[in-house]
Parts: C-alpha cells; sequence; structure tokens
C-alpha cells in the first residue's frame, strides 16, 4: 500500500539512520549537552546567518508549541492565532493547560489578516478599561499554515511590526518549514523568516527527521532557565543525542531543503495528477498537503490501494481529500495513484 | 574515553537499530496507532499475563511520570513520595507544574517505610478536619530507588494493600525497571510486580531503548482519554513508531531482561573491582548504580579517561561517586577502568 | 450623582446590614460551618423544592465559575460557551488558567442555540478522531445573558436534554439571576430552572448582597471534596458568615425575587422614558441592563450628572450606553435621570 | 459560650460595621477603584513611611499567599517555606495548584534558620548542573509563625539580605501582623518590617475585619498587570468598598495597632490564668495564640461552655490545645474562663 496520509508515516531519512548507527556507541552527555546537538546548534546558527540565536531540541510539535508560547508569555497574556491554527484545534488543549488562553481571529484560508490582528491589538492600548480581558502577548502563525498556505514576505513583515510596535511577540510554528520554503510560491528564505520573528521552529519530525523540533530564539533572547522549563514541560529527552544527530545531519549539505525541495516537486506532480484526471482542489495549496475534493464513491474505490486522510465532506456525494507528499515520496508512488484514479 | 556517568550515555541495543532500518519506508499510521506500537503492548501484555492490561508509549521519564500522577490524581489530591524521589528532586517541579503536591516522607535508602506511610495516611481518615489540606491520592515509588536499592515484595505488597485500604493508587517507575528485576537481590518477576500495583512503567531509555518509557495499567483501567492527555502533556510523538518498535524488540526472546541481566553482571563485576582496590561504598546497592566513596585527588586523577558522577560531598576530602553500568557496558570497559584505580 | 453604571455600585439591602450587626458578636464556626450559612442552604433548598441540593456560598462570580466549570470537567474536556459569555470575555482567562479550554460558540444576542450546540458535540460522538481535540464536557449559559437577554424555557429544556444525552454538564451562571426571574418576559421559576440544569448559581452581589454567591448542585451531586477545591481555587472565606448571613436574609420572607422585582419595576420605568424621549436600544432587553444608544455629545452632556457605562460604539456619532437598574434604584434616580434627557 | 477557638469566629470591629452602614448607598466604582479603597491603601502607604509602595485588597489569606507567590515567581522557580508554614500544609495546595513547587526547610518552632536557607540556597549556586531542579525564587515566611512565634529584627534582615544576595523575594504572610507587632517580644514596627522585605499583607480577617488582606509592595513594585491577575486568580470583588473600608477604618486613628494591642493584653492575662492553674505550654508563644497542654479529661469537661482548637495529642492522656484571643476577646470571657479551669 501506498500512503498520501501525511508527512509522518515513513521512519527518517536514511542519512539520519546512518548518522544514528555510526555513532551508537559513542557515550554521549545526556538531556542535549551532546557534542551532536551543539553541532546542530551551530550548523543552525549558521544556515540563517544569526551567531546569537539560541537554539533548542524538542521532542515534538504540541509540546514545542506549548512551551515556547507559555513560557514566553506573561500569566496575564494569551496568544493570537487563526481559528484554523493548530495550537486551537488540534492540540488537545495544550495551550490552554498551561494556563493561557488561545484568542482566536478569522482565518483566511489559515493566514490571519495583519489589519484584523491590528484591529483587535488596538482596543487593548486605547483605553485602560481592559484590566478583566486576557492581553495578547504573542501572535502565533504556522508556516505554511494548517491549510498548506504561505505568508508573504511583506505580510510576515507587517505581523512582526505589530508586535514590536505593540511589545508582542511573533512566534512561527514551522512544524513543516521546509515544504513551504521550498515552494515555488515561497518568496523567502529561511534566513529571511529568521529575521522577521522572534522565534520559530524548525520542523523535523514532518520534514525526514524520526522526532524532534529545532526551536530557534532569533528575534530576542530565550526565556531565562528554557532548559529547566522545557524539562518541566515534559519535552526533553535524556538521550539528547536523538533529536541533535537528525537536525546535525539535515543541516548538513542543505539537506534539509534538498529533501523539502523533493517534497515540493511530488507535490506539483501530485497536482498535475489530480488536475489531469478532471479533479477539482478546495482550495490552492502551494505546498506538500493538496486538498482535493473527490467522489465518496471513488474514495471508497481507493481504500485499501491507497492511504489518504478524509478531511470533511464537500457536499452530499463529495468529501476533501488530503494527500501529503513528503521526504520519502517517490515517483513511483504517483505512478501507481495516477494509475488509481 | 569509557563511560559510567549514567545508563543512557551510548545510543540503543543493535537491535531496535535493525529493527528501525528494515521498517524505516513502510508507510504506518501516526500516533501510537501503528502495528509495531500494537505488537509491543501485546508482547508486554502476555510478558506480564494480564491480557487486559492497558499499555501506552510515551516519550521519557519526567513525561511519564507527570502525566501518570496528575491524570489518576483527582484536584485535590497529592503523591506521596520518599524525599529522594526524582519527582521530588530532579524533574524540575513537573508535578507541581500540572497543580499537584508531592508529599514527601523520609527515604530509608531511597525507600519508603510502610509503617510511616500508614501513619501519615490514617490521619485523614481518622477525623473530617482535614479539608485544608492536600490528601494523599497515590504512592509513587522507584523500582530500583533512586540510590539503587529494591523494594521486597513483602514491602510492595503491604504499600498496595494499604493503596487499596485507603482508596489510592500504586505507582511504580520502572525507569530502571530491568536493572532491578535482574538484580540478585530482587525477589519478584515483572508479572508478581505486576500484581502488586495499579500502574508501573517499563524504562526503556535507561534500558536500551534510544527513547520512550511503556506504561502499563495492571490493577486498574487507564484513565478515560488517556490518549488526549498524553498529547495534551506534551508526552506523544506523532511517529509513535519511534518508541513502538524499540519495545516490540526489547520483548521479543526476552531481550529486555537479557540486556538487564548483562548490566547487572557487568554491576557485579564493577563492586568487585572497587572492593578489591579496598574502596568502600556509600550505601549498599544492589542494582546498577553504584555509589562509591573515592578521595577527591582519585577523582581528579581519573577525569580525563573515564566518565562519572560526583553524587555529593562525603567529607572533606572524599566524595560520594555514582558508577553506573548498562546494557552496553563491556568487560573491557571494566578492565580498562580497573586499570585507572 | 446617581449612578446607573452597575448593580454592583451600592453597598447592600438595609436587612443584612441589620442581620451583620445583630449577629456581630456571636462566635461562630469558620469556612462556611456557621449556623447561618447552614440555614441559608436550607432555605435555598426549600426554596428551589430540592431538598437533596447541595450549596456552597463562594466569595464572587469569577472564582465561582472557574471553580464549577475546573472541578466538574474531567482534564480532557473544555466547556462551551456563547462568544459574549463572561468566562471568554471578562474574567482575565480564570477558567484558561486552571487549564480548560472555552469552546466558543456564536451569539445570538448573549444566547447559545441548541441546534448549533448539537451539531458541535455531535461531530465528537460520530467517530473515533478526534483524540487530539478538547472534548466539549460542560454547557454555560448566563441567566440573564451578558446582553441581558432570556433563554426560553423551552430552549433551556433542549440544552439540558443535549447534556443529558451527550454525557455533559449544564451550568448556569446566575450572577443576575434575581433580575432574570423577575423579568415580564422570564417563563420560569428559579425551581424550574433549578430543575433544568446541574448546577447554577445565586448571584449575590449584584442582587443585594455585599459580596457572595450560592452554588446550587441541583441535578448532580457536588464533586467530591469541594470545600477543599474552593479553598484550592481561593474561594473561600475564613468568616464564612459574611456570605451565609446575606443569602439567609435574601431567602427570608422572599427578599431576593421582591428585590429583584423591584429593579425590574425601575428598568421598565427607565426604558419607557429612554423610548420617551425617542432614544433607540441597541437590542431588546427584558431585564435590568437597558442598552441606548445615544450621541456621543448626549453622551458628555450627561457626565458628572449621571454615571452609566458607554459600551461600544454605535456609529461615528453614536454609543451603545449600559444603564443598569438594581435592588437599590429609586423612582427619584429615575425622575433625576429623565430631567437630563 | 465563649470562645477562643480562633481569631476569626467574631464578626467585625463595630467602626467597620458603622463605616458599612454610613456609606452603603453611596454609588461606588467596582473592583477596587472606589475612594475608600483608594483613601485606605494611601493611609496604609503613610503609615508605612512609603509613598512609593503598591497596596491591594484581596479577600483572604490563601488567594492572597497564592496570588502573590505565583505571580512574583518565575515559572521555574519555586517558596522556600518552613515545613509548619501555613502555605505547606493548610491551604489545600493552593501554591502547587498555581504550578509551584514549596521547598521545604526544618522550622524551629515555627520559623526559618538563616543559616539553614543560606546553605539550601547556595547549593544552586555553586555550579551548573541544578538545571532539573526547582529554583528558590522567594521566601515565605510567617510573622507571627503559625506557632505564635515571632522573628527577631535581626533574623529577618538576615533573610531580607540573603533574598538581595541572590536574587530572590522576601514575603511576609502577616496574616495575623497586628498580634506579631504589638506582641512585648516585638523588635520592630510595621514601618520597620515594611523596610526588610519586598512583599507583606496586612491581616484582615483575623485582626478586626470581616474580610480581606492588604497586600503592600514595598520593595519592588508590584507585578505587572497584577489587578487582572488578582482577577485570574479569583481574588477580587466586585464591591471592593467590602475590603477597601475595612482597612480604611483600621488605619484611622491607629485602630489596626490599637485593637491587636487589646488582643495581645487578653493574651498575657489568659497565659496568667493558665500559669496560675499550674499548666504548662507546648512551647512559648508571645502573641495571640496560646498554646496549652491540658488532661484530656479536662479539654472533655470544658466542652459547651468554652470553645477553643484541638491541636495534637501531647502523650496518651495530655493534648495540645490553641486558645486565641482576638481584637473582641473580652475581659469578662476571660473571667469565666478562669472559672471553669
Amino acid at each position: 500500500m501506498i500512503s498520501f496520509a501525511s508527512d509522518y508515516t515513513t521512519g527518517m531519512h536514511p542519512k539520519i539512520l546512518e548518522a544514528y548507527a555510526a555513532t551508537n556507541l559513542e557515550p554521549l552527555l545526556g538531556y542535549g549537552m551532546d557534542a551532536y546537538s551543539f553541532s546542530a546548534a551551530e550548523k543552525i546558527r549558521a544556515y540563517i546567518g544569526k551567531p546569537e540565536a539560541e537554539v533548542f531540541f524538542l521532542t515534538g510539535g504540541t509540546q514545542t508549541n506549548e512551551t515556547v508560547i507559555s513560557t514566553m508569555l506573561e500569566p496575564w497574556q494569551g496568544v493570537i492565532a487563526a481559528e484554523t491554527g493548530h495550537i486551537q484545534v488540534h492540540e488537545a488543549g495544550a495551550v490552554e493547560y498551561t494556563g493561557h488562553k488561545v484568542l482566536c481571529l478569522p482565518s483566511h484560508t489559515g493566514l490571519l489578516d495583519p489589519a484584523e490582528v491590528e484591529a483587535y491589538i488596538k482596543t487593548f492600548y486605547q483605553d485602560e478599561s481592559h484590566d478583566h480581558m486576557v492581553f495578547p502577548g504573542m501572535i502565533y502563525i504556522s508556516y505554511p499554515s494548517e491549510m498548506g498556505t504561505l505568508y508573504s514576505k511583506e505580510t510576515l513583515a507587517r505581523l512582526y511590526e505589530l508586535c514590536k510596535t505593540y511589545d508582542m511577540k511573533l512566534f512561527i510554528d514551522g512544524a513543516r518549514l521546509g515544504y513551504g520554503l521550498a515552494s515555488p510560491d515561497a518568496d523567502m528564505t529561511m534566513q529571511e523568516l529568521a529575521g522577521l520573528c522572534d522565534v520559530f521552529y524548525i520542523g523535523g519530525t514532518k520534514v525526514g527527521a524520526p522526532i524532534g523540533e529545532a526551536v530557534v530564539f532569533c528575534g530576542c533572547p530565550a526565556p531565562r532557565h528554557f532548559i529547566t522549563m522545557v524539562k518541566q514541560h515534559g519535552a526533553m529527552l535524556a538521550k539528547g543525542r536523538m533529536t541533535g544527530i537528525p537536525f546535525d545531519v539535515l543541516f548538513t549539505d542543505d539537506l534539509y531543503m534538498q529533501i523539502s525541495r523533493h517534497a515540493m516537486d511530488m507535490a506539483e506532480r501530485l497536482k498535475v495528477i489530480f488536475q489531469s484526471k478532471g479533479y477539482a482542489f478546495a482550495w490552492a495549496s502551494p505546498t506538500n498537503q493538496q486538498f482535493v475534493i473527490l467522489p465518496n464513491e471513488q474514495i471508497e474505490a481507493l481504500r485499501g490501494a491507497v492511504d489518504f486522510s478524509v478531511w470533511e465532506p464537500a457536499d452530499e456525494t463529495h468529501s476533501v481529500v488530503r494527500f501529503a507528499t513528503s521526504w520519502s515520496t517517490t515517483k513511483e508512488d504517483l505512478e501507481i495513484l495516477k494509475g488509481l484514479l
């Protein structure tokens, strides 16, 4: 069976496996104090051109989001997110579990509108009457968004400017960062993105790593004693090598972007296949997740041969189905899919 | 350099690496819904002889402790632990972060005394005047303890009986479970231990796995929607295979106990080496952690050639030093150490 | 200066002051164990005709909401509220501070639509795919709502039926309960309301008491050790008499409803005054809060002579202004207001 | 029946009742923005001679402790307290509920020993190995302590110096502050105490007020948006006048210290009564709580005629009994007690 169910269905890039094997019996310090974690952090700093950036490796996306958000917010603050934001919808209330409110604003195909954000923020600064409300202390966005869409560099710059004006933080969830940056629609590099936010994370789990996300504090210092809070939030591993090594490999010889570009190449081919067969898309996505409208009968017919995610009903007889490519998607997978449609 | 610094300095048992490699490109469902996680859970249930037990794989020890404790306690309850307990001392306040108090009782070389526990619990049931106090709702113990010591089967049975009498839960932190059960001093099997508690976890990270701990609800059902709470607490991986596969391997052909016995064999040899050189132990430990009293000069002399953990000062000129063996300790390591003493 | 700024601008009903004075030097047990608190609870049980109901007195509305909600929800659950709900907007994130998400649904002039609620809840029961989401465990409504509007008995019954069908709780925030029940539009009594929810609270602070809200568990038992959790949440007073005495007085000789009817009588007269002067209302409110559209110039002219709350802009030159009556509003206040318009 | 059960058995000082009555129908702003709260804060600032101090009125002791502690600590910090400290023993885990650990040190008749505190703190600064522990961020003491004892000015100064050296905060729980300062053993004034801590609270509930404690940030600014966090923690009243008025009265014409001195006068007489009857004290207390060793038979004989608190068993046939005086204790009460012994 071939799978387009998600970008985390396969294990890890073979080079990471090799590195695990090659280093397996080296005794290393625990908790991220190993040479590979340090090397990975250094390579990331070099890649984004920010020698002073602070880099930490956490186990997964939800734990990264809630740890970063809750340690950067003051207790009286909440975090602004689009109503489709991962933290709002699919993280089991992890942010609220840390005591902070997610302040929802409308989603425009997964994206926040800076004008709406500013209108919302502004009210908190116009008068003193907001003592009984949760103050916006951070803007959370995903690049690419949960719907596969991308902020333009200009929009990102506007959001970051808002944050600076109103003394807020900008945090970018980059669970699929590579697939966003490698998109033909992307108008910025990771270096540029790192200059337009306070903190972002480089998704590992969905971009070739077996586990791990790299948090990069690039626009402000990391919260004091961040390591202690990563431990407190349960996002730390004793064998820090397990997240350090993958990032050390991914940031060697541009592997991270190379496999991201491969996934995007596969996504473009996938798009063409569906278009050529006459299927429509629920909305345009320039990244590795494609949202296709399929007849429910077709969906049933495909089951057993190909794996995918049924997203939501489109109408009585059709559904929106997500097909995701990844670093491990092959042309053969696509050929098989094409044959099945 | 050889290392006895801890039992998590090396990577993973080679068979786990092999299994990662062999399954790497298989598309699998995420979040623990993969065939290997199911198989591992099934093998664990079979191993402990409890077909109805519920098994979950979490990423590490701290996250396992805080998730299990906080989801099994009522909001008005705290957890009893020895003052040396890992949750009390070395988890960055993760249990308190979930809103629950750790109720400390004296440590007897790492162990709770059932009589002291009962005296403490009883007061809460003798009268109605405890409304302003935190009620004990669970007993937390480690097997082996943080000092390397072991509860006898009889003591464990007494603690569990107390829990049943007073409607509390008994939770065993088994971060080093294998090394406890494989000790010559152990008087019970994992099967027996599973019959004397409500929930325990089988340590993976310190016993050959790269990451992961297997939580086993054996004496009571898992909390409802436990999966959701594992997510909420940040202890879940998208690629659940990364914790499922190691346990599937470790519970095939008795590997878990086999490598645990190896570590204990190494620990016994290590003991003999220190004894033969005339060193004393700070206290007797029958498991893989040995606490040796070394002159501070000797400690300095060893640095650079061997890695270890300085535990605490013994007197003005001596310190307690922890040497830990593990699944990956070799006779060669021991020979080198011997030569250095 | 006269004030219609809110229903908590004056102190307390004179009979409560008298009772404080009459009992002042009696030594009483603390923490709600005094005879007046017991008597008040008994009178409330009798009034609603539910001898088995459990009644507790907490210090104020926010603390009551967050304590009731967080102690009745499971950790994996959130609470449904209208997007205008007090817990969503004006309680400084107190519910999220307890770790629970407020699940917002659209407000229809302050009210939830049972059909929308059901559509939302149903998705959680149609399939097993919601493990990563926050489950709805409670419906929170206000009677009257934050916009002054009222649920009909039929709508309330539908919401309660939904709760029973889906194993959820229904909680009614009755901060202004008397003013709702005394409204000419109300089609139910407190007795009937108590039969259509799991728990509600009888607002004291806004209905003649100086402090205090009476929580009534009428459709299910109170959470175990509720007293301990009220203490833990900081909603308890050492001198429980301070909340017990007011409710003992308010539920003697029907005082609670008598002063509520007075406030409603005043509100009806206030409406007539504005209508007679040609002012429009932003929306129809049948309770003690009236939302009048005033020219901004008029607002400025009134300042200094009368106090009120500017709610929100209506258009460039007009604003919505809230005028609230209460147990202490007098005909003289209204005459003065009339003269100023 | 006469009562020495506690210092919160009676209502409120008659002058507070009078002030409630005199101001009852004045419309006032809510949430502490009323003229009486402002006046009370001003009087407190003047009394302690610190015009820049920030003063807030909260509803009770537990809510004050958890709000102050949790808003002044960083997320990675805990609070040091004696093992007898109120926050450790009798607040239902309210501090842990906010996510922070109480770090217990030995109690010396209710007091911390600065040398022990320093030894504990120092270890956190000697090396970098404490990332997995909870850092001490605050020292919490009670003046007087839960056992009725007092810190000397010198000891307090040493504790405060430690805090300054190690960048920690010193917080004094003054639930019974007046009774401490009015003690013949007290060697400092409130003004002096305010110069030796970062924040303290002036107990109202136990010293003549019906409810309310006045938090005074005297050594550092209040946490930003403290009002919002008081709301979030449920420690705020809509009718802020209910706590503002009592403190306005108590800090007029030195009433607070005057009634405190009265209570201490009564306590001295109580001591003499017990001494003259040949009873011993469990330990020496120079404040309003006296801990007398009584035969259990005597305890039974007194029941029904006098109220008191049985503290703990002394031996098989005796118990420690607490007798507390307060602002409302009379010579007549003492005469009756004397007659009963």
